[in-house]
């Protein structure tokens, strides 16, 4: 029998293979057309989940089914929950897409789709670890409990109910999860936080219908230039978010993490010419990598009113519509940050028109502790993987879930990513590098390996 | 044979069903989709002034064809230039008609569909006075150069260089123009201003592509959040446009006027409640009937950036489009508030965003002189249809085309409108009243023959 690592470069190809079948099902949660395709990755998972050994059960909730794959054989060994999803984001703007979103695209040493970085391709990176080990071995270095669902693009609204209701099934000394990136290409990192959420749909409403701009322009309200002025106010001229109270409980960072941040190999210049902006911008006061990490933000991630189409129509609309989301950092609560939002719309709302505010999202921020022997584990299989030490980051995006899980199960988490910084994520074009698909399996099988001795 | 009111009322059912015909070809001009509709539109009304006694033209053009219709029988009598418009606006919002907005369907005293009452129907009233002096008395009380045009939706471009090419031609002592409202129902109204139009698309662009607003929040400039600051940035908080010298040359116009203006049976709770607004809004110090006719506006007419579907998607937008428009009042010249936006946009646009300015179609406002024998027989003709002698009224909407024929030909325009306030001219389920159809052609039947007398 080969060793995990053996077997992972015997098999590599079949992997690629098997990942690219994963990919091709449009597993898009937030749309209710996609439906089908969303239990069909499902089932593809714990069909997978089952042949590297594990059981799997395909728990039905009132939205997407929950997988779970388990394997008990190691009594003593700690016992690892590996979290991941199998849902993805829309891919549109289709037609920005150079390759199909869900044909997977090999080129320049990447694979092109949606959902190769987020997170399809990193969490098939953990099955096929666990793979390694059992068919090189015959068992697992550690107990694991794998829970994967369908529902994180749209705010897990029934992950955190579920392991509620099963805490004693999901106890766990570490819960595991390969959602984030690396620093950069070659720097692999261990993430010290994560940003929190909170996304609200903005609904203006003016008159009854839309009217003709000229026959009604100056007697009523227009509720897209409305929408604007509400927008406008929601920052100040220092690009720090206008909303009253809204920085009251963000925490300043200890001098150490700030060091490190700094320490950081990162050039403005080559990042804002990777973007193709002319300048970068944001918050004053605070570094790039500070603005992303540990900064809060306000994006307006949707607009739309009126008329659209090509040429001029005089139209004063009737409704405008904005999506608006919050990244917010420890200890913002999301709760809280809608409550300021909501009146702080209110206050500033002009007359003449009505605002209807929907939450759609919200998640917590987090911030971890990097010790233990999980951490040092973790630093030791990067370090024989990728050949180079991981640096500490901070994770912008946000994971609502880990800290739910950390406080349910009270088990730390360590979340260790294999994508690379500009991989699309959320946007078309989304890819993944062909070696950290190699690198991730290895790493991860290295892990379990050290976690079990 | 019978007089000319007598063939209308003979004729009246077959004029309405001409007239729907009409309406039911879908001759949007802004829509590329929709050419082989203008042009059907065209080659109908082209038709159906030969019908009436006409001789017609098709003047094809870089865009939408130029109809003309002439009679020259009446020597000594004078010449009215009659002008109006075939092409209409798109119907979108579709979900919003009531009944499908190329199919004519009579409610409640009312035929609704695009183009009712700007400008198909109200041209054609036009068409069936002359056919019932023609039919009745086999001759037109006077000479008539009728010139209706495609393109009146998109800013008229081919119209003013055939006017300039055709001034002999086009020769007149009168321009008459059906395209207005009346003031109320039963109480018909002579235009005395027109409000003028700058229209502009307004591109705001950031990053290469869409971003996810976790990963980079915080680092770039959100060219929605920059879309929504220089829109704010439009007004001041009395509802005043907040464009440097942008009132410049808007004149203030004589105690008469606005004593006429104040003594109108407006009412500002019906007229709020009608639109189903909390509050009237706009400029602070203007009386409603003031703010819609005589002073300058700015709204915008569409928007669109990022993600715009059901549920959330962290997408940080790399463009985001508005469209703007500025009702112009006398003596307002579109080309110059179009180089006051741009200076005001580029000193407001925020650092990180490049911006991108279309001029999408202008037109200048225009002043009647309600004075002369044109204006009286128009009085009296509007009297004996309607019972009630015409009141004064503003526009508030645009016909570029008016102050262009007169500077070119030298004549009086007299606007004389059919349709009603509140018409959903540009918006879902226009209408006009089929009472209006008849008194409308009645009116003008009368005033073609006052003006022969």
């Amino acid at each position: 029998m080969p060793d995990p690592i053996s077997f992972i470069d015997e098999q590599l190809g079949r992997f690629r293979d098997e990942l690219y079948d994963f990919l091709r099902i449009p597993s898009v949660s937030t749309d209710h057309e996609h439906t089908a395709s969303v239990q069909a990755a499902a089932a593809w998972l714990a069909e997978r989940m089952e042949a590297a050994g594990l059981t799997s059960e395909l728990i039905e909730t009132s939205g997407h089914p929950i997988v779970v794959g388990e394997w008990r054989g190691a009594p003593g060994a700690p016992t690892v929950l590996v979290y991941g999803h199998y849902d993805v984001q829309p891919p549109d703007p289709l037609d920005e897409w150079t390759s199909p979103p869900f044909e997977p695209t090999e080129r320049d040493g990447r694979v092109y789709a949606r959902g190769t970085a987020d997170d399809k391709g990193q969490l098939y990176m953990h099955v096929k670890a666990l793979e390694a080990h059992m068919a090189s071995t015959g068992a697992l270095p550690v107990n694991v409990v794998f829970v994967a669902e369908g529902e994180e693009e749209i705010g897990s609204p029934n992950l955190v109910p579920f392991v509620e209701a099963n805490r004693e099934r999901l106890a766990c000394d570490l819960i595991l999860i390969s959602d984030t990136d690396m620093f950069a290409e070659d720097l692999p990192a261990l993430l010290f936080s994560l940003r929190g959420l909170s996304y609200f749909e903005v609904n203006v409403k003016g008159a009854r219908s839309d009217l003709h701009s000229g026959n009604y322009g100056g007697a009523v309200a227009n509720p897209a230039n409305a929408l604007a002025s509400i927008l406008a106010s929601l920052h100040d001229d220092r690009g720090r978010v206008a909303i009253p109270h809204f920085y009251d409980d963000v925490v300043e960072w200890d001098a150490e993490t700030l060091e490190q941040i700094a320490a950081l190999p990162h050039d403005d210049e080559e990042y804002r010419a990777d973007l193709a902006v002319p300048e970068l911008a944001g918050e004053r006061g605070y570094g790039t990598l500070e603005r992303i990490w540990i900064r809060p933000t306000c994006d307006v991630n949707g607009l739309l009113s009126g008329y659209t189409g090509p040429g001029a129509k005089t139209v004063l609309p009737n409704k405008a519509m904005a999506k608006v989301s919050f990244r917010l950092v420890p200890n913002q609560d999301p709760a809280r940050v809608s409550d300021l939002f909501r009146l702080h719309v209110a206050a500033v709302t002009p007359p003449g028109v009505t605002v209807e505010i929907k939450d759609l999202h919200g998640g917590r921020p987090w911030k971890a502790k990097l010790e233990g022997p999980a951490y040092d584990a973790a630093r030791e299989a990067l370090k024989e993987a990728y050949g180079t030490a991981p640096v500490p980051m901070g994770g912008g995006g946000s994971i609502p879930i880990v800290i739910d899980f950390e406080e349910q199960l009270e088990a730390p988490a360590l979340l260790l990513g294999f994508a690379q910084p500009g991989c699309n994520l959320h946007a078309p074009n989304e890819w993944l590098r062909l070696v950290d698909i190699e690198k991730g399996i290895k790493t991860l099988a290295l892990l379990y390996g050290k976690l079990g001795a």
